[in-house]
């Protein structure tokens, strides 16, 4: 537990990894955020650092858990150009990527800091900001498998005692896992929605619907998490609308390298980019429903805009 | 126990339950079938009738359970013409029409069934043959709520004692819910397809892959039915292409109606008109992954063509 820990992105999600982190006792020596205010607040309830530089996090620490929001965001802050840069100084470091993006960015990142002499791991979630507060992620670890090990412990932490952790294989693989995990749930959602949009269409008692979905082919885990979200219309944000359109267009890119037809993953990620351009992104992927039962939609938008 | 049964449209669904019905001390009076031998066949080995003509059946029955292929099927068997049908001496008869068929079929049957002095019901089956063969069918019944209580004991007979029967609602309610239920699965089952085809193009271990889905958002009761066989290419026939085909059509001709837009419905339909076309339409739905593993599909068709 000699190992001091960074967290760079502290959303709701990283947030909640550097407490569980800190709880579990680990030495978690700073906390970064592209939102100064954000960092510095967090910084103060765990007592650490707000670096005003990535520099400054990669020089307090052993091990740094990044949690950032794509592709881009990866790809600065872990810039090879001048400038500010977790690479900077980052020999013997281990950094460890916790967003979903894509598996070439993962391939990328770990070139990047092997030439820097640091390591770097993909730990990817498929949980939400509950679980990360809990310490009981799943987690998905892509890497060299002698890094990982290095790391295991604080992976362990995060992830009920490492119940809840596998190690896929080299770096990307577990990015691969991830996109088609969601690119699963997404069709799943998306089309448990129209189920129920349907059914409420026809005047069918949707409580019942659910029931009987429940008892047959029809039943799935987003059943269970959103079923009763998509009827009540409660789409506080999990995981976002947003996120899931990001998510399937990973899928969708490694399939059409592929050369491999996905048309439910294409309808899927049709319906969350339509909610994107509907200004609906920041529903949880449950407001799929949106679209899908009649009379919402442009309603949930304009109740949306008179709550601003 | 007093009441005379009889099952027309004696393929493995009906068959089994006509066993069922007679092993749980009903009196099975006669089969029949579009095809006589089959008929012929199972009365034997049930000890009752096999009867020439649909008149000759409702002769011999207070109930008639019906299991036949789709919607032009029932509107022969209960064809208000002149010449053969179920209608005729139907007075005081009951009809427990099992089939998945559309809700506007149940609705005509039902009607031409009063007008002849009998009663009718739908009773949709969630589940498979096996089920069937052991009396533990999912059942959604629709239709005169009085109708089915007088039923309720052959139903229950089918259903675990009861514990798998739900009464949904007025005649084509039932049938609604099942065409629903189905396309969910259908969805569900071609979307998984597509995740465990793209996971085989990149090299992943799907044993892995498949846990990793029963631990997260992407799991599904498909997972857990179709997932090995869809890797295995084990699709013998337990719920055919052709009919998620046909049920997915029906749920889309439902949403067309509503005037409500359902692309992840349209995509599975889509997936099981193309194994029809392909001439798969008799594999099991599981097949459909046919259509995502690369080198598949082709291979399938041939190597069926040679077994023949």
């Amino acid at each position: 537990m000699s190992e001091r820990i960074a967290v760079v992105g502290v959303g709701r999600m990283g947030a909640n990894m550097a407490r569980r982190l800190a709880e579990s006792g680990y030495s978690v020596t700073a906390v970064f955020d592209s939102r100064p205010a954000v960092a510095a607040e967090l910084a103060r309830e765990l007592g650490c650092q707000s670096p005003d530089t990535l520099a400054g996090v990669t020089a307090v620490a052993d091990i740094v858990l990044t949690v950032v929001s794509d592709d881009r965001a990866m790809d600065q802050i872990f810039s090879k150009k001048k400038g500010d840069s977790l690479l900077s100084g980052a020999k013997s470091r281990i950094f460890i990527n916790c967003a979903t993006v894509s598996p070439a960015i993962h391939n990328e990142v770990q070139k990047r800091a092997r030439k820097a002499g640091a390591e770097s791991l993909e730990a990817c979630m498929a949980s939400s900001i509950t679980q990360a507060r809990n310490g009981t992620l799943y987690l998905m670890v892509g890497g060299d498998r002698k890094v990982f090990e290095r790391v295991e412990p604080v992976l362990k932490a995060l992830s009920d005692g490492g119940k809840l952790l596998r190690y896929i294989g080299p770096t990307g693989t577990a990015a691969q896992v991830k996109a088609l995990v969601n690119m699963v749930m997404n069709i799943n959602t998306a089309g448990l929605a129209e189920g129920l949009g349907l059914g409420a269409a026809l005047g069918l008692d949707l409580k019942a619907l659910m029931e009987v979905f429940s008892q047959t082919g029809a039943n799935s885990r987003v059943l269970v998490t959103d079923g009763e979200d998509m009827v009540n219309r409660e789409h506080s944000c999990f995981f976002s609308a947003a996120h899931a359109a990001k998510d399937s267009g990973i899928a969708l890119a490694l399939a059409r390298k592929a050369r491999l037809k996905t048309p439910l993953a294409a309808a899927a990620y049709g319906q969350y980019r339509r909610m994107v351009s509907a200004g609906l992104g920041e529903l949880d992927k449950s407001g799929v429903a949106e679209l899908t039962f009649k009379g919402r939609g442009a309603k949930a938008r304009r109740r949306k805009a008179s709550r601003r």
